[in-house]
């Protein structure tokens, strides 16, 4: 990640534990997402190709890549916000550029923008192979953030 | 499903077969989606709530969503292509309305148009409750459509 | 406009006046946006074919149906609001389905959903020939609601 | 423009002369869209400020941005075609990120993907002020290579 390019979202940091948080329940733990980085307006998530995740082709299912990318975009957003507070997905778009068919998919988000409650992030998703990989698809997500309900803090 | 507003995209109807096979497979098999219903142009797809399936909330995360969305949208707009041809998603977008906190998903999935080798198709996702359905993600998918590969056939 | 339809948002209706001022100022008015009708959740605005509006093969500019398209949704979702609010637009989307080549535009739009400070709206825009029209493109839009400033009131 | 980073899409350009017959004619020539730069993969449009482009309060309208970022995404896929070919707009979304209150708008626009006859381009509109400029929407197309047709080669 290109630390330079960072933008300066935020001085307050959430607790890293809340992205950890986000990403140990329901789907995200179930499919194996890995958090590889996180820092305020970036984050980088992994996830390996297994066959509960592929679609009829064989190929990582879009859905799978939505949720991949939708999970950096969250944690690149919610690490920029102050503690307390989360990033929610108000909509997303996604591209599919090429057959997601690698061994591990990765998925790049970085914030665009963080200003009132709105948030939006550009993520790219890669699919890895050993040392290469390609730009398998394209996303846009448009986030909210939220007072952390007092049950999750 | 409103078969009268169903706008007749062509006589030759693959297989039913194919939506079975579709679906039979990866992540929609894994995850447990249902095809309610396929006719050329339209698709309805369920899903039941199961704890792999939500994401931090509780709610089911956007990913499943939009792989249902996904899922029915590729039903609808593959339903209306001739024998041996298959629609692959170019792009898919979605917003979420509101949380999808019931004990089932439901997908309806219409094709707004299909020319040359691009479809559209907008998809209506409900979140239900016993006998209440609420409309909690609304998506618009672009296909694109292709010869199924021999080892598909 | 179907009125029973109407999913009712506001009881209290912005001044019908402020559509016609969203509308009668600065590209809107240069082009010649026409409101055919305003209700809460709902809108309609036409567009008459003019040499300035259209693109390389002579059809209206893409640009010219997205500005058309997000003027309908900005007043569906306006006059759904109380009155001293606005909506603007956080993120729009298009799919264009058939070439624009009628001698009239029409953008139909309706309020999926409005809670909090977010609406979203999607927007039907026909392509019209003497008796016919066409769905030529559909919009949806993400719509941030903003107390309107002072100067503006 | 990074040329260093532009993406080999093709040997066969486009004659240069097709991105500013695209820009020559209609709403682009009427609104005073710029070409500063093209070249396959790559392309910059430019819009100064006049008072029938803005929307209602003052800052250029939704529409127009929209119109510069689509123009800069067609000239962008287009000079990446063998000649005799243009792209056409299949779907595009912006995000629109802070208000477009410069004097000028700059479309920038670099192509993600082009295989087959489908290509994605990614835009970023800035709002120019004298020396600064500022992000002001973002933007993904797809794009579907069509040849020209013969009255207008």
């Amino acid at each position: 990640m290109q630390r330079e390019q960072t933008t300066a979202l935020s001085a307050a940091l959430n607790p890293p534990s809340l992205a950890a948080a986000i990403n140990a329940k329901g789907f995200s733990h179930a499919a194996g997402f890995r958090i590889v980085a996180a820092e305020p307006g970036r984050a980088e998530v992994a996830l390996a190709r297994r066959e509960d995740l592929v679609q009829f082709f064989g190929h990582f299912h879009g859905g799978v890549i939505t949720a991949l990318a939708d999970q950096a975009a969250g944690i690149a957003v919610t690490s920029g916000l102050p503690a307390g507070r989360i990033g929610v997905t108000v909509e997303i778009k996604v591209n599919f550029l090429e057959p997601a068919d690698g061994s591990e998919l990765v998925a790049r988000a970085k914030t665009l923008k963080m200003s009132g409650s709105i948030g939006v992030a550009t993520v790219e998703v890669f699919s890895k192979n050993e040392a290469s990989e390609t730009l398998c698809a394209f996303c846009t997500a448009t986030m909210r953030a939220l007072d952390l309900p007092p049950e999750f803090r």
